[in-house]
């Protein structure tokens, strides 16, 4: 066989490919050229046709595609542990140094646990966007539009200049994209919503915005618009498939169809949700809808973690509880919706979430040599119910390696660590 | 000061003792003497009072009592990934060897997890209580009783001679001590309970056995005996402060008030109970009971994991969602749940479970360096929601270390580990 030329190889006992179900490679190898996986071949044939490749020998480990979290609002991450959160908190103290500092720690703790991507919607996404480039870990930033103000911007016009900004920015940037991020439907204007909905559609931008996540928020709507959320956003044209709606909880007759006829995705955030006590969506049906559904942290503020390893495991655990009765999640589905199906919500499908030739070579790499590990009968399901993020072994994002032998090796953790720490001391309530 | 010995000290950031809500020592150590803790103080003057200990020093790190898993199964671990389990299964593979092995398995993943002592029930309980003792780890084992017939024994008569002989055995053994373990109310005749009720009062011995784990065992009893089975036990004269109660998530109205009158203690097992689509027991009302109330894995078999944090996290999500409703869960309740009253429903309570002179020095370290511990505002609160097995640096159980620096320092890990390996690989369906 002729030599081919590829950067890097990584030869794992499993490669886990998340294109298709049960598809699961044993003694495999993954080729890397310019960050792009080029190739996926048995151990031996790629040794003799990559043989002048850096060769990455994971003997007792599985490979699959980098975790992703659909919804990670990393700019929240300083206000972990507090109690509750006032709106008076955040304008006091979410600088935009502030929500660096938070990103950074953010991104260590994503990281660590397998996550190579994260879709966000916070204050000063310029923040975010730069410190995800700067440290090479790929994000969807969310562009805030609002009609209340924040340190970031007054007015709704304020809001969508400066959106546009970042978004001129990081055009044809390999790593960072953007979104528009409305607040959340029921705070916010037909006006401002339509506004959006025409930007998005002129520059062909996704759209993220939480929906139905709270039963207030519901009847909010209601009272103020006469409809409910999902309803409204269908009447002003914003439920197209550019739409990531985030939780979808509270689903009432006819808007589970209502969703799956628009074709807009769906991020789960399953431990948000039960911690805030909004409930829990119906983890079984949206995962049969067709919707291309996956799952987020929705911030580590409170008492949150950034642990997509506790979401896919909270989901299919869930789903086999009402309000969804027996339709079990099936583990390998549990793991699409954390890897395939972020990617889709991000508008990454082709980019990201699943192993495959010409894709970015982003890869989260399983140690499974640990006592949880054992017996290795179904890797898919003891991923979902045994894994974690300390099996987290090596990540990689673009081919280049942030995490290796369980360590940070990009990202100076002493000092986001020291920064973190810094920060949180002065937040006094 | 004048000098007093110990055998070690242990310095540590923080210190959890459990002794009752909110009781947080900063800067403290902990001394011990032969196995035992003998003084909580701080760390200047720890080392004027005893400075000739070794001294362990954990200046990030957070110690508190050693987890207790209160109903491990740990002789199913080998049953880990399998889709579905046959009673056929079970006697054809479940022999003394497969126990031995399993509980070995198990006792590596719980002490990586910082899971200090199991309570267990399952045939052969002398390779349990054997594997256990050998490697230093506490147990109390359940001697099972059964109307059918198994591997271990054939009859009730023989159930309840073997079960007297493997106690006899260990009758005053430091870390191991053994309750009876019927298999389950449904399944006995009132004649093998009242046999059992008759021996636990004579010999002052515990009881364990599952309760109100399913719809189906709750309406074979009514179909069998024509009660439920917790006003059966009652009736049988096997409600008492010795009783443990496992699962316990069907309650109707008035069985949680007769728990309380009766003083049984009762296990939770959430996240088996949501795996297996048992549902979700009533947390929070539990936890406000009054029982002492614990946590348990319910073993590793199928898609199980033997990890106290990860049962913690469940129960106080949970207590945030129907039907518990609003009832939230404290976080330092689950950690109580977690540790003091796991002690209580092993009948340990005098002896570990919380951090108080007097008490065998069983003892988790937790290392907070890590993103998902910052900030770190309410140690308990991160613990429950941002914690995990991973954090997990040193275990002593009776003052010995079994892990230290993140290793098992005593059990064979490699020998472990490949046995486990060969023995599942004989399992074929």
């Amino acid at each position: 066989m002729s030599q081919l030329t590829a950067d890097l190889i990584i030869e794992a006992r499993w490669i886990l490919p998340m294109t298709e179900p049960r598809a699961l490679l044993e003694n495999h190898s993954l080729a890397v050229k310019n960050g792009r996986i080029v190739d996926l071949l048995p151990q031996a044939a790629a040794r003799s046709r990559y043989g002048q490749a850096l060769n990455v020998q994971r003997p007792n480990h599985l490979l699959m595609p980098g975790l992703i979290d659909a919804h990670a609002r990393a700019g929240m991450s300083l206000f972990r542990g507090l109690p509750e959160m006032s709106q008076d908190f955040e304008r006091r103290f979410a600088t935009a140094e502030f929500v660096r500092d938070a990103v950074l720690l953010s991104i260590a703790e994503m990281l660590r646990a397998g996550i190579t991507c994260f879709g966000d919607a916070y204050i000063f996404p310029n923040e975010t966007a730069n410190a995800a480039a700067e440290q090479g870990i790929r994000a969807c930033v969310g562009l805030p539009v609002a009609d209340a103000e924040t340190a970031w911007a007054r007015t709704p016009g304020e809001y969508i200049g400066k959106a546009l900004s970042v978004r001129d920015e990081y055009k044809g940037h390999p790593a960072v994209t953007t979104v528009f991020a409305p607040h959340a439907s029921h705070t916010l204007s037909d006006d401002t919503l339509a506004q959006v909905r025409t930007l998005a559609d002129e520059l062909d931008c996704g759209v993220t915005m939480p929906l139905h996540q709270t039963d207030q928020e519901i009847r909010s709507s209601i009272a103020r618009f006469g409809n409910r959320p999902i309803a409204r956003l269908d009447a002003l044209g914003l439920l197209t498939p550019a739409l990531n709606a985030v939780h979808m909880v509270h689903i009432a007759a006819g808007e589970l169809e209502l969703a799956q006829r628009s074709g807009i995705s769906v991020t789960l955030c399953p431990v948000s949700n039960l911690r805030l006590g909004h409930g829990a969506a119906p983890v079984a049906r949206w995962a049969g809808s067709g919707n291309a559904v996956s799952l987020g942290s929705d911030s580590a503020a409170f008492h949150g973690l950034q642990d997509l390893w506790c979401e896919a495991r909270t989901a299919a655990l869930l789903s086999r509880y009402a309000p969804d009765g027996p339709a079990a999640l099936a583990p390998w589905d549990a793991l699409a919706m954390a890897t395939r199906d972020g990617a889709a919500a991000l508008g990454l499908a082709d980019q990201v979430g699943t192993l495959e030739a010409g894709k970015w070579a982003d890869l989260c790499c399983v140690d499974l040599d640990h006592p949880a590990m054992q017996p290795m009968r179904d890797p898919a399901a003891q991923l979902v119910f045994c894994g974690g993020r300390d099996r987290v072994s090596d990540v990689w994002v673009s081919g280049r390696d942030l995490v290796s032998g369980f360590r940070l090796t990009r990202l100076d953790w002493p000092e986001v660590s020291n920064r973190a720490r810094t920060r949180a001391a002065l937040l006094k309530c």
